[in-house]
């Protein structure tokens, strides 16, 4: 199945010059779902997996359901103030300015063995401070997996220590 | 399996007098999250369903593997400027003031069967304007499906056309 026939490109979203690689038409489609479903679990292949690490809030889509293939439990990174017990921070850089990522402070054990996945790796910062927060808990970070990479915007140098694995480059 | 032990109660958030009902717990354990899956598709039964129409952003984690359960698509309805194609708007009344909701104006075509799930049924704000959403662009809504309901808010008055189903009950 051609996946890329399932993204829709919006340009200037969400700002004038970027082009915006939109996955709704794939979610909305029952046999691109499924599908992607199983090529994103065969992307982690054999790798026994504690956690599996979703990003607020394209992360949340396929997540959780990875985490359940793969007999794992699932854990949210959010904006602040959204999660509701005792959390972690991790700061990261934007174009301007800086924003910040949280995760519960009980969410990874040590030695825990973690899958990090979001929609899209782009720059790479909030991916870079999603591992970070996981190391500082203890856990050990076994893949970051993404639906699809902006190839042109390096995100993967952010993530030299790790091995990164996306479905649909662009 | 008893998934209220799951549950966390977190009190006075997200404001003083809540008590909140954390699902984080629930999310981490792999078995949990895997019974909760196949509990959520047993209130669903046998019923034929084209949509799963997930809430921002608690109901993406569960209205995706529905849907590709159910063999059916899955379609987001988000905060204001989150959706980047064509969308349609749903405002609803808050405590105080209002909110809007958006769907991408070609999420639902006439006469699809559509699921709604969220993960909490408070006082049903949130619901009935997605139902509008939805009715609007000529979906028929065969089930509202919710984690968790908390009685005691009557969000299901305002869904009285609707079957509704929650898991749990508090």
């Amino acid at each position: 199945m051609n996946l890329k026939t399932f993204i829709r490109d919006i340009p200037d979203f969400p700002s004038k010059g970027v082009v915006f690689r939109d996955i709704t038409p794939l979610l909305k489609d029952p046999k691109a779902i499924r599908y992607t479903q199983e090529a994103l679990l065969d992307l982690v292949g054999g790798l026994k997996v504690d956690k599996v690490v979703g990003m607020e809030s394209r992360g949340f889509f396929f997540a959780p359901m990875l985490a359940a293939r793969l007999e794992a439990g699932f854990v949210p990174v959010r904006k602040p103030g959204k999660l509701p017990y005792n959390t972690i921070q991790q700061s990261y850089n934007l174009e301007y300015g800086s924003d910040v990522l949280e995760m519960h402070s009980d969410a990874i054990q040590k030695g825990d063995r973690v899958l990090v996945h979001d929609d899209v790796l782009a720059t790479g910062g909030t991916a870079k401070a999603t591992c970070e927060l996981i190391e500082k808990m203890g856990g050990e970070i076994v893949q970051c997996n993404f639906l699809l990479e902006l190839d042109f915007l390096n995100g993967k140098d952010k993530l030299l220590k790790f091995e990164v694995n996306s479905l649909l480059h662009y």
